[in-house]
C-alpha cells in the first residue's frame, strides 16, 4: 500500500465515528501529516459541526504548516455556519491536500478542490474513492437520489423464519447477534420498521446495552397510525420518534402523537400501503441518510419491489422453524429469477454462534 | 500443539480422503513415524479394504519396526477378510500405537487396543479425540443408532427460498458454489432426494465436474414410486439407484425399476408418508454410513421432524426471492421455540460470491 492510501485508510477509520450522528452532514475524516508524523486527526463532530477538517487542524496547531491533509470528502467551499473548510486549510498553510472523493454537494461540486488549487496546493483526488464512497453511500444517496441510504436487517432461521407461526420470536438468534443489532442501529441515523412490527412486538427501537453518542431516529411506517402506545409513547425523552401515515389517519390519532412529542409524516398510499418512494423521499427531505429497517416481513418487501433496499445484513441461526413460520420477506410477485434483486457479498463472520452476513447493491 | 497431535491431524487428514467411498467400514487414517521422521502413510482405500494400517506398513517395510502408529480408529482385533490390523503391526515390530478412539464394534470394542498392549506395545488412546469421532461420525451413527449420518442441504436466497412460485430455480446460487455442491456430495456414500424433488426435477444425482473415486448411491424416496423416467432410469450404468417406495406402490413400477437394475426398500407408512425413521434404518442395514439429503422441502421437514437431520449445510445467495417463493423446509408444526432444533456453527465462508455455513447437532 502506497503511503497516500495508508494515510487514506486511517482517514477513513476516523469518518467511520461519524456514522449515524453527523446527519444531513456527511460523516468526514481527516489527517494531518507532516515529515511522515502524524500532527492532527479529526472527524466530524455530533450534529454534523465541527468539520473533519477543523478539528484535525486545531489539533496540528502552528504544525499544520506545510503539512499534507488526508481528506475523505473534498472540503467544502462555501460559507455556511463557519467560513469554508478550504479556507481554513489555506489559511493554516497546509502545503497539499488528498483527497478521496469530489463532493457532491451542489453548493461545492469541485470548488473546493480547486480554491486550494488557486491557492498553490497541490491537490490529489480520487485516492481510496471506492472505499470512500462505499463508507459516505448515505450522505451520496441523499444527495444524488434525494433518498437516505436503506438497510434491511433480518434475524433469521437456519431456513429463513423470523417467527413460529404463533408470533413468538424470542430469541432465535444468540444475546452476542443481538447486542451487535444495537451497534448497528447506532451506525444510522434512524431506525425503522412497519406498523404490523409496531403493533406485534410495540418495541423500543432504540440503542440499549451501551450509551450512543447520540439515539437514533425512530421511524415507524403506519398507515393508520394504530400503534400501540405503551412503549412507544412512553419513551419520548429517550430518542425522538417519527410517524409516517397515509392520509386516513384519524385525526385524533395524529393529535395523540403529536402531543406526545412524535414528528409526523403524511405519505401518499400506493398500492397495497403507503408509497415507499414517497416515504424515502420524505425521510431524504427531513435530513436522514442512513435508515437502517428491521421489517416487518410485509413492509420489507414493499421497499424491496419499490427497489429502494440498497444493503442486506443477515443474522443467521442454527435454528429450524420450518415453512408455517413466519417469511422474512413478504410475498413480492417475482415471475423471473432474472427479475429477482440481487445483492453482492461484502463480508460474512460468526457472531455469538450465529453468522453474520453483509451484502449491498451496486 | 503436542508432536501427538500434530501427528494425529495428518492421520486425520488421510482419513478424510476415504469419506464416500469406504462403506460400510469407516474411513481410517494411519501415519507411521520414526525418529520424528514419516515412515509410512495409509487410508482406507475403495470399498473399505485394504485398512489404512496396512497401507502404512506396505509403504513403511522395514521401516516399521520401532515406529510409532497413529491411527484414527482404534485397530480391528477380528479376523474377516483378513487378519486383523492389531496383528500386523504386532508383526512389523511398531514400537508404540496412538490412537484416537476405541471402535464401537462390538466385534473389535477395545479389543484391539488389549491384543496390541498383550504384545508389549505401548498404547495411547484418545488423542483428538472429538476431531476423529466427528470425522467418523458416519461410521458410529451406524454402529450406534443402526442409521447413516444425515446432512441437510439447502440452497437458498438471502431470505431463504429455493426457488419462486413457479418452481424456478436454475439458478439462485453460484456456478463455484453448485461446483461444491458436488465435491460434498462425493464425501458421502450417497444423495438422496424426496420423490417431489425427483419429479420436479428429474435430478441426475451425480458428481459431475471431476470424477471422483466413486459414485454415491443415489436414494429417492417416493411412496407411490410415481417417478420421471428419462434421466434416473437413463443413468444406472452412472451410478447405483436405490428407491425407497411404500407398501402401495404399483408393482407395475416396482418390476420397471428392477428391470432397469435400481434397488427396490420397502418402507411401511407414518403419518403423512414413508415413515423417516423406517428409512434411515433401512439404509444404514444396506450398509450406508453418511447420507447428503437435497430436498424437497416437504422430504426435508419429515426428516427433520423426526430428529433425523445431525448436519445442516447451507448456501445463501444475495438475492431475494419473497415469501411466496418456495420455502426450504416445509411445515413443521413447531408450537414453542423451545422446541425448535438447534445446531452449533461449524464454520462459514465465501464461495464464489455466496456464503456457506455448515452447522452440527451436538
Amino acid at each position: 500500500m502506497q503511503p497516500d492510501e495508508r494515510f487514506m485508510r486511517l482517514a477513513l477509520s476516523l469518518a467511520r465515528r461519524g456514522l449515524g450522528n453527523t446527519w444531513p452532514n456527511p460523516a468526514v475524516g481527516c489527517v494531518l501529516v507532516k515529515g511522515g508524523v502524524i500532527v492532527g486527526r479529526g472527524w466530524t463532530q455530533p450534529g454534523g459541526r465541527p468539520h473533519a477538517e477543523r478539528r484535525a487542524l486545531a489539533q496540528a496547531g502552528a504544525a499544520a504548516r506545510g503539512a499534507t491533509a488526508y481528506v475523505t470528502l473534498e472540503p467544502c467551499s462555501h460559507y455556511g455556519k463557519t467560513s469554508p473548510c478550504s479556507l481554513a486549510l489555506i489559511e493554516a498553510g497546509v502545503a497539499r491536500v488528498v483527497s478521496a472523493q469530489t463532493d457532491p454537494d451542489p453548493r461545492v461540486a469541485g470548488r473546493g478542490h480547486a480554491m486550494l488549487r488557486a491557492a498553490g496546493i497541490a491537490v490529489t483526488e480520487g485516492t481510496s474513492e471506492p472505499e470512500a464512497r462505499a463508507l459516505q453511500s448515505g450522505f451520496l444517496s441523499r444527495i444524488e437520489h434525494g433518498r437516505p441510504w436503506l438497510a434491511l436487517k433480518l434475524a433469521t432461521s437456519f431456513d429463513g423464519r423470523i417467527a413460529l407461526s404463533n408470533g413468538q420470536s424470542q430469541w432465535i438468534t444468540s444475546a452476542q447477534a443481538r447486542a451487535h443489532v444495537h451497534a448497528l442501529r447506532a451506525e444510522f441515523d434512524a431506525v425503522m420498521v412497519g406498523g404490523e412490527t409496531a403493533r406485534a412486538d410495540d418495541p423500543l427501537l432504540t440503542v440499549r446495552n451501551f450509551t450512543p453518542v447520540q439515539q437514533p431516529v425512530r421511524v415507524v411506517a403506519a398507515s393508520r397510525l394504530d400503534l400501540p402506545r405503551a412503549r412507544l409513547a412512553g419513551s419520548l425523552d429517550q430518542a425522538p420518534l417519527w410517524l409516517a401515515h397515509g392520509p386516513q389517519a384519524p385525526e385524533q390519532a395524529c393529535a395523540y402523537w403529536q402531543g406526545r412529542g412524535a414528528n409526523l409524516f403524511q405519505v401518499p398510499l400506493a398500492e397495497g400501503g403507503m408509497d415507499p418512494h414517497a416515504l424515502l423521499q420524505a425521510l431524504g427531505a427531513a435530513g436522514l441518510t442512513r435508515v437502517f429497517c428491521e421489517g416487518g416481513g410485509r413492509f420489507a418487501a414493499a421497499l424491496m419491489r419499490a427497489g429502494l433496499v440498497d444493503e442486506l445484513i443477515g443474522f443467521t441461526a442454527g435454528m429450524v422453524l420450518g415453512g408455517d413460520g413466519r417469511a422474512a420477506i413478504g410475498p413480492m410477485g417475482i415471475a423471473q429469477l432474472a427479475g429477482a434483486p440481487r445483492y453482492r457479498l461484502v463480508s460474512q463472520r460468526e457472531i455469538g454462534g450465529d453468522v453474520l452476513h453483509r451484502w449491498r447493491r451496486d
